[in-house]
């Protein structure tokens, strides 16, 4: 693992993509988005995941130059069409625009259809409680998960993203709807570990904790088991019924051309009616009483969701971003 | 199990109510929510709960008169305070108020601090789909769970709806953060089986299907482990700052003293932009796509969340509502 500067990871990643087509001013976004999810610590949704973000332009699957565009609008909820955009800078127009609506109105939601892959779901979660919003997010996935009681891929793991603004460090969840992705099941192999619990069924329909097992049933488990899966049922359900977008069974399973993809955003300004200093105590409130939690693990700190991440960003701010080597070598080459 | 008439149990529960001091319209409403949820299916919040809600009147803990009161409005955004009213009343009058305002801005969002238990959680996800409306709604609960590596109970299981309209049968998520409530575990434990899945840990800190185990040593299981209490969390964090009432901490960890809640409406008019036949299409397209999916046991049969509460609703109605004779008993002397 090296670590190289924050500035020169973007301005490396902003160097590629405006050889792709990007002009400069998104070009530097959506590298400062892929970095910025390294530096946060999720490195499976960043600079390790800018080669295949490459491939999808170099197979115009992700069209560079195009923007969304609002297709309908009433008070408060908008419609937007994704034009198969990049899906970071997609989702990050739509959020902001949803702050915009929520400014306005208390409360905003943007809908958006055929849009890519959004890399890192809690960005737009950080993004709208770094601006002082409650934020809601979620996006479908191609298939990848059996329904419960069923055996080939038939649900998305679609993640969804709950954001609570907080001066001392939001609180961000950041949450598919399956116990593991097919990206984490594949380290745990690497590592020659068994899952921490049980995270699909084996071919003969036993719940496992082998992720080679997994592999080869292809049926991860959604979190809660029947529960899970009909979460993730409804958030496809609500975001292809608002964006008039695909849902996740119209979607490729091949993840070389997931594209069009149906996305909801949400914000709520808790300050809409003035200046209040209560929800910012009642959330730090809520945070002491989760850290005075008595730990089963003598001095194990338990932790609220976002909590591991600033500790994260600055370590990797002030000693670098870590980069894989030989990815690095790939993207210098590019 | 009796089988009663629908109109007769919600005539006595209406009864029952008007001599605890509930106006004839409000006695009505409340007996009528109190049997269509037994009438769905959901045994544990409807006839079967009403000896205990009678039991939080008398307490002086729900207080029948009270009604919800418009706090404060920004738009969209509306912030109403629950002043202790009966829980399934005051909720079923703030999913009507959030369905006006999605009427008038798209989407809507009320929220109502200082209330009491609402009941069925899915209640009011039916009662925006009935309408034509995609309804969210959660609420959060007296601490029922560990955090995520902790041993006190210090997050409620705060169920969440989605619910989706749909003229062939709304799907309506109806979940809560846990894998399984007290209620269910004490139903396993008086058959005297496991749980199907793992639903705690025993005082040894390991993961356990026992009922019994999980009864003593008080540390159910959130949906998803660590993913299910971080959920609960932000639900809870939500509620509390955009209602300014309690968060789960400050509740009474007696639930015949669980009062002043905190929750929060939300719905989104899927015909906002003007009539449209493509949403109810994809909505179909998606449960389709279910039931086509091939089960792991033959000839079993993927079901949409809600999909059973049809069946069950109109064998009910048909046959009569089942009761429990001791708990029938019970209200007929009240």
């Amino acid at each position: 693992m090296n670590r190289i500067p924050f500035a020169e990871v973007q301005q490396q990643l902003a160097a590629v993509l405006r050889k792709l087509g990007f002009s400069e001013p998104r070009a530097d976004m959506c590298a400062r988005l892929f970095t910025e999810t390294t530096c946060d610590g999720v490195y499976t949704h960043g600079v390790n995941r800018f080669p295949r973000f490459v491939l999808m332009i170099r197979n115009g699957v992700v069209n560079p130059d195009a923007e969304p565009e609002l297709k309908a609008h009433f008070g408060a909820l908008e419609r937007w069409e994704g034009h198969r955009g990049p899906g970071n800078l997609n989702a990050y127009a739509m959020m902001d625009r949803t702050l915009a609506l929520s400014r306005e109105h208390g409360i905003g939601c943007v809908t958006l259809g055929n849009t890519n892959h959004w890399m890192r779901a809690g960005t737009y979660g950080w993004q709208a409680a770094n601006a002082g919003f409650i934020g809601i997010c979620w996006t479908n996935t191609l298939p990848n998960m059996p329904a419960w009681g069923g055996v080939d891929p038939c649900v998305g793991n679609n993640p969804i993203v709950i954001a609570v603004p907080r001066e001392k460090g939001p609180v961000v969840l950041d949450m598919a709807a399956s116990q593991f992705s097919y990206g984490a099941i594949e380290s745990y192999k690497l590592r020659g570990e068994q899952l921490p619990v049980d995270g699909g069924f084996d071919v003969d329909g036993n719940l496992t904790r082998d992720p080679e097992a997994i592999e080869i049933s292809q049926r991860p488990l959604a979190i809660g088991y029947w529960k899970g899966t009909g979460l993730s049922m409804v958030l496809d359900m609500v975001a292809a019924m608002t964006s008039l977008g695909k849902a996740t069974h119209q979607l490729s399973l091949d993840f070389l051309q997931e594209s069009g993809i149906s996305q909801v955003f949400m914000a709520i300004n808790p300050l809409a009616f003035g200046p209040d200093p209560r929800p910012e105590q009642l959330a730090d409130d809520i945070v002491e009483s989760l850290h005075r939690s008595r730990p089963a693990k003598e001095n194990a700190k338990i932790r609220y969701p976002g909590e591991k991440t600033l500790r994260i960003r600055q370590e990797n701010l002030e000693l670098g971003i870590p980069v894989e080597p030989a990815v690095w070598a790939q993207i210098l080459e590019m």
